[in-house]
């Protein structure tokens, strides 16, 4: 174990917790635990922990605090900033939630679930379904995100609109301290005013604070209609107006309002085997409405009507087609969940995930294209996200023919530029993906002091011997 | 100043800084901050500073610290709790909210309100339901309790099946922290990941922690339907079943759904003028159903109406009337209103603000009512409360002719014997209420020593002098 910054006796009593079988010290083995998908963050570790019980993993903990040494707790490494990677020394663990993935309970009448870390997204959807319930969280990596990651990053998704961030979909965690202690706050109460809120603490602290191991979350019941319309717009104002009228008519029933330039279906369409422009074409903008009843599905359809008409009225709306069937709605949601991938072959980017309050977004999408410009003329902006929630994905193809290398060169000043308008706004650079290793310096340069120092002495508080997760968020 | 433990050098500093008419030093101006509605927590204090502006506040915190003052931070004085009365001392200064009254900005495209503490909770709905919004934050002291406190508390109320509590309409806040800087944290934003949940650590820290200034709160479409209902039942199970069927139909269209056994009833219509016994009666429990819609008048109405016809149907409800007019909703609920002072005529009460799992609510009231007349025969139970929240204000009336005194007596016994129940059915003996002084004990006494531990590692942490609001909560 050359590469190995721990020495080969101390890896064995970390070893000896969860048997030799669960204990990766090959690189072979190690590889798919210091490696993610875009290559950005390359670590080292000599060895990854995969603990099968709670009790295990605070003995774990109990020994690093013991013996100083750092834990990286990683879910199902799909995270974009880099906060389940460890660094390049070599003397950080690797601790993989993976086998805790038991659906503990589903209680239909109290609508919860408890759910241990490891339980990947889809399969906890899927478990909800199977009980007549939904379970609304649904991003990207749901196929292979496990919940402890997506409690630890407060994950959002497409469901947020409706439904909320991972945080407030959850009621209650179980949480392994850094040493080793566990806090049991697996409650399924909606109202609980005893002290401070400690569990919202480690939900978005990426793993910094200690581990989360298990939640109860909320459930919902299955929407019994369900419409999906995509609608041509003239202008990012023209969404604003629509959203609001869809949210006055459909309160939580809108259950999603996504914000599409042209560029990305464009993309798309043009990349992405299976994906066909939608038949409202021709527009700059577009969205795609998803409508959600407790009814009936001529309900949900009544109301989609309701908002399409009306917008179409007021000329916010200049088309709109209400999918025909299951198979067209699925080819609408098919072009959302394809821009990311639409964008890859048409060179470098440079990636934002920005919010800002809804009522900015127009203002922030024209102040932003101006400084993009300027930064690197002729480079394509691809605007896309979740306009109900005053979140975009706004990230820039290089300009035809460039060259990806020096375009990527301006990543910073191309970061400072749509952020300086960011917080201008009163917005965040970091909606929904999370600090990691990839922000924090920006965190550190912008956020005010005051925060700053707040977070300190939480996280000096909470993990004095800094063994968890070092050198993420703060 | 007799009564003061600080010498009159101190105060006088104290003073200046908001001037001597916002310095209150006599007893009579003194006595509406030291005195709360139930009288149960004596408490005196030299002097109550009344500050205008962020500015005043955050140069009183900086002397306090510097002076190892201890500050009592009190907005509306309605808290039950005792959280904002100061100690019996004399050493402790109350620093009082209302001066703090300017609702900044409202943002009907962002469906936001900024607003600082001292705003009465009323004073805010009406000016959202004129801007053709809704705050659901609603109370029964909503005519003189302040933001700020409603914050501190985490408060509840009728409001949070369909909206949820304080804590989940709050995007931002400022603070002042126990050291005069101040946290500038006032985000529109509904998704930002940018470090930890400080914002959370406030809500609900009863002033232990900081000052909670001013906040964004999350306004909503104004419905434009809304019916309201009187369901009579034949017990709680079947409550249960007509709720769960309510959800399903009605989703966030469901706003109410109050549970009241028929003693509460009773003593409401025997007591309070103007209470009389809705159409619907003869049931041994009832439950008030509130349904609102986005969309019209007449779309409650079918709501509504479904609902009730499928409980109707399956025996769910024995018996159920939809109001007739805007006057039978007002008086039905006007009867839920009237349930915590109907009570006060029937003698000396021991009172309980639990909550437990959904599910779980049958079961509850089914061992307590064995556990209460075990500890007091012939004791009369007064049950209700918002069932969809788990939350039931389980109080205790004495038997009839018994001595009062003698009743109270048993305070304690009682509240041991209730909470013993929550508990094993993994709930909270503080479901809104908080804890303050009234509950301090029997949290340190009830709560793994592990949270306990890392509340107070959390409360060195950020109030280090130990100023802040002292010995409430933790």
């Amino acid at each position: 174990m050359e590469a190995s910054g721990i020495d080969t006796a101390l890896l064995d009593r970390f070893a000896v917790i969860v048997g030799e079988g669960y204990a990766l010290r090959s690189d072979a083995d190690i590889a798919p635990y210091v490696t993610e998908r875009r290559g950005l963050y390359p670590g080292r570790t000599p060895l990854v922990l995969r603990p099968g019980s709670v009790d295990e993993i605070s003995r774990i903990m109990w020994l690093a605090t013991e013996t100083r040494t750092p834990i990286v707790p990683q879910g199902g490494n799909t995270g974009l900033v880099g906060g389940q990677m460890p660094d390049g020394s070599g003397r950080e663990i690797v601790l993989s939630l993976s086998r805790l993935n038991r659906i503990r309970e589903i209680d239909v009448q109290s609508n919860t679930v408890t759910v241990e870390a490891g339980v990947v997204l889809q399969t906890l959807r899927d478990a909800a379904d199977a009980a007549d319930r939904l379970f609304p969280l649904s991003l990207g990596s749901q196929g292979s995100c496990q919940i402890g990651g997506n409690l630890s990053s407060n994950a959002g998704g497409t469901g947020v609109l409706a439904y909320g961030n991972a945080r407030e979909l959850c009621l209650g965690v179980e949480v392994v301290l850094p040493t080793g202690e566990v806090l049991d706050d697996l409650r399924k109460l909606k109202k609980d005013n005893t002290g401070y809120d400690l569990k919202n603490l480690f939900i978005g602290a990426e793993g910094t604070l200690g581990i989360i191991t298990a939640a109860v979350l909320k459930l919902y019941p299955r929407p019994k209609g369900r419409e999906v319309a995509w609608v041509g717009l003239e202008s990012p104002e023209a969404a604003l107006a629509l959203f609001g009228k869809a949210t006055d008519q459909a309160g939580s029933g809108l259950t999603a309002f996504e914000l599409i330039a042209d560029r990305p279906l464009d993309f798309a369409v043009r990349h992405i085997p299976g994906t066909v422009r939608p038949p409202a074409d021709g527009w700059p903008w577009h969205v795609l409405m998803e409508v959600s009843s407790g009814r009936s599905a001529e309900d949900a359809r009544q109301l989609v009507e309701d908002i399409l008409t009306a917008g179409l009225e007021e000329g916010l709306a200049g088309d709109a087609v209400i999918a025909a069937s299951l198979a067209q709605s699925d080819a609408f949601w098919r072009i959302r969940e394809s821009l990311s991938d639409g964008q890859r072959p048409e060179g470098a980017s440079i990636k934002h995930d920005i919010s800002v309050p809804v009522a900015s977004i127009p203002e922030f999408i024209e102040r932003a294209a101006i400084a993009v410009e300027a930064v690197s003329p002729g480079a394509r902006v691809v605007c896309f996200g979740h306009m109900g929630d005053g979140n975009l994905h706004y990230n820039i193809s290089q300009p035809v023919g460039a060259d990806g290398a020096a375009f990527l060169g301006l990543y910073r000043t191309m970061n400072k530029a749509v952020h300086d308008i960011v917080r201008n706004l009163g917005g965040s650079f970091s909606a929904e993906h999370g600090i990691g290793r990839l922000k924090r310096d920006e965190l550190l340069a912008t956020t005010p002091p005051v925060a700053i120092d707040l977070m300190r002495r939480v996280k000096a508080a909470l993990d004095p011997a800094g063994i968890m997760n070092p050198g993420k968020v703060i």
